[in-house]
């Protein structure tokens, strides 16, 4: 690594321990220094640092910022980082195509704000929106509640400039609307993990934004009339923009970690958001109302912004109010076909029961996404096994039901071991051909995705 | 091929060369006769006859309707055509998931006739949509008139089962509305032209359908001012259906085949479809209105079904008045971003002045997707070099002005010596190397694509 000053200039380096230790974790919790960590500024910086990585076969780990859930991020052992803090740039938001082309560095919630001030929109918000970056949104296909209404980042991603592991750039996709030449390797990076190149570029198509939004909030006696609502609605045509879901002890751990007056004794509740037209998304929002009601649910309705934020508030205290309650629990997201949320969720509750461990959901309802978490400490090595054994058994339950693994964060290292459950020869082998086919030396991101 | 009979009934294959010349061409003109017909009837048949295929070095080329304009449904010297007539069913649409699974042979235009009658909705709507295949518009990634603002077949592709050609059976995707287990086969092997895998079973996404529909006819003296409205309803944030244009040259192949009251000296017409809302589409309709009056237009408006029809007369007449002229024209597809449609057709035009050969466009002006047609014989051979380099000209310039040498009809046979003006090495070299690794043999729809 001390050769690094060969080809950068200090400023764009560090062998520093201290600073290699935060380039270490991310959001999975398990930590990992590497060698080096390096801030290009530009794409020649990007080849120039694959080509040393390559010669040398050093290990490199493309990083964006770090929030990932399931150690896509955490650098493999002696490896390079490539950090893009210093590539952060928007490069061009072009309002009469309806695209931006940034840089990866970019921060997914700095990029909705410019482009909403220009009256567009770029839809994917993973919760982490105001922190992790478009490159790291793309390499993990990132999702967010709108993803209901929307999709997730692969359906915004029309171009992808990136370096080859032997530093040779590749160009993917097209800045039009529309290609059929050749394959869709632009589609094939995202979610790629940072395993096949290290992305340099991206051109995202954006949309007009929306006129309006109506907010809703409906409190359940009972999580299965919740989840009934649910399917009820996705079926009723009408696409809500946002429709996520808390469960009894997610409801719990808000209210005792940040009060919002929910009321004690409530089993389930859903928010609603709906955007578009005003006088649609009202009638939609009456439509929606009803339908709550029908299954003995009270509901309120925000349109002012304020007013919305207040529903939302409780929604956002879920991450912290769990990591309050257990800093080492384990979160899986799994998804299932809408209507089988209510199986899903019965079925999690016997696994609780079964386990002796708490289960706690909440989640993307309205495309089937849900969030479980198992609140148990990860670290604590008498787990070790019960705590496998028990991942083990939500995922087989949700692939019964005709579900996946993961909806949204990816498999990185945690759930390497258990993609063979979902991924089956001969698909699972042409995955890791794919993934010769790129990096033959196995120096990109190594050790993510397979097991 | 006569040990077909040991694996198959003779009802499932044909060597007749009668039969065979039925399946020797699609819509590019070609013609190739096959040396083996099959019709499966289910994935066990698909299985047996690639195993076959694979153990005696036959190429195979999987066929949907014939449809295709580049020729990728023209067979192989000495193939096998597996055909997919048999394998039409639709297996399940889910009215509570918003799903739909399909076998390959399934008619778009009857899957969405089916749909529709639930209150369901799939957008994909090439023109040969009451004749081509769901497997087809897959292999191909069809799009249509309603791309611009629904996307293409991609965007509904959920999973996808299919037949490696040894006879392995793979499954991609899920059928979950979100899923990010492993890289993204599903989307890698839409638009892959039948030369990765046979596919055996399709599941597509679909939409509640909209409420209500109104079209627009405007006429403009001035393709100029036309190409400019059409930038301004893009950037209005009001994202019609669909949002086609027809130049001088189309309108008057269309009067003088089937005259639909055009005014003569019209310069070009578009003509613009909002769906959604009632009282949305009626707004959206004025504001798209007053665009095209600001630039010179008479504008028709049309809610009811049969007159919003006739406005539809000329457009659905392009194809066969243009084929009426010119039976032997050439058909281009190129796409430019949507703000570059005035210059592609000024450089089209100027194209048409040196050469001295007509050209005649029309097409997804929404989308920046036109469909440039070469008024010349093409298998006049006097005509060759001068086709070549004007084919040359066109993609030259859709390419300068950011664009991409296909939009819909993919690369087939047709457009196999012109990929590289567009992909470059490495993509080219990674697009080979995937193909290598799905199809080590090269048996699978072999000399598409690839040049």
């Amino acid at each position: 690594m001390n050769k690094l000053g060969g080809i950068l200039p200090s400023r764009k380096f560090s062998l520093d321990p201290e600073t290699l230790l935060c380039y270490g974790f991310d959001a999975s919790g398990i930590e990992s220094a590497p060698a080096a960590v390096v801030w290009p500024e530009n794409i020649d910086d990007i080849v120039r640092i694959s080509e040393f990585a390559y010669g040398n076969n050093i290990p490199i780990c493309p990083r964006g910022a770090g929030t990932g859930m399931t150690g896509g991020a955490i650098p493999p052992k002696g490896s390079l980082v490539i950090s893009f803090e210093r590539m952060n740039r928007i490069l061009d938001i072009d309002s009469k195509n309806l695209t931006a082309l940034v840089q990866p560095g970019v921060i997914n919630g700095k990029l909705q704000r410019e482009v909403e001030m220009m009256n567009l929109f770029y839809p994917p918000d993973p919760a982490s929106m105001n922190f992790c970056t478009i490159g790291g949104n793309v390499a993990e296909n990132a999702g967010g509640p709108r993803a209901v209404k929307y999709g997730v980042t692969r359906d915004y991603v029309l171009e992808i400039e990136g370096v080859l592991p032997d530093g040779r750039i590749i160009h993917t996709g097209s800045q039009t609307m529309k290609g059929v030449v050749g394959y869709d390797l632009a589609s094939l990076l995202v979610g790629s993990e940072g395993t096949l190149c290290t992305i340099s570029r991206i051109r995202l198509k954006l949309l007009p934004l929306p006129e309006n939004v109506v907010t809703l909030l409906a409190l359940f006696n009972d999580i299965h009339d919740c989840g009934t609502a649910v399917s009820r609605i996705i079926s009723s045509n009408i696409t809500p923009r946002a429709l996520e879901l808390m469960d009894d002890k997610t409801i719990m751990a808000v209210e005792k970690y940040k009060p919002t007056g929910l009321p004690a004794g409530t089993d389930a509740m859903l928010i609603i958001e709906l955007d578009g037209h005003p006088k649609v998304i009202s009638e939609d929002a009456g439509k929606v109302s009803e339908i709550c009601k029908a299954f003995n649910s009270e509901v309120q309705i925000a349109e002012s912004i304020p007013d919305r934020e207040r529903l939302w508030e409780a929604r956002r205290s879920v991450s912290p109010a769990l990591y309050h309650e257990c800093p080492a629990k384990i979160s899986e997201d799994v998804v299932v076909p809408r209507s089988r949320i209510p199986d899903l969720l019965a079925g999690l509750k016997a696994l609780s029961v079964n386990s002796g461990i708490d289960i706690i959901s909440f989640g993307h309802a309205g495309d089937g996404n849900v969030h479980v978490n198992l609140m148990v400490d990860r670290n604590d090595p008498k787990n070790a096994e019960i705590v496998k054994g028990l991942i083990k058994e939500v995922f087989g339950l949700a692939l019964r039901l005709g579900g996946t693994i993961s909806g949204e964060h990816g498999i990185g290292i945690t759930k390497a071991d258990y993609i063979g459950m979902e991924i089956k020869r001969p698909a699972l082998d042409l995955m890791m051909g794919i993934k010769k086919l790129f990096d033959h030396k196995n120096i990109l991101n190594p050790g993510k995705i397979f097991p």
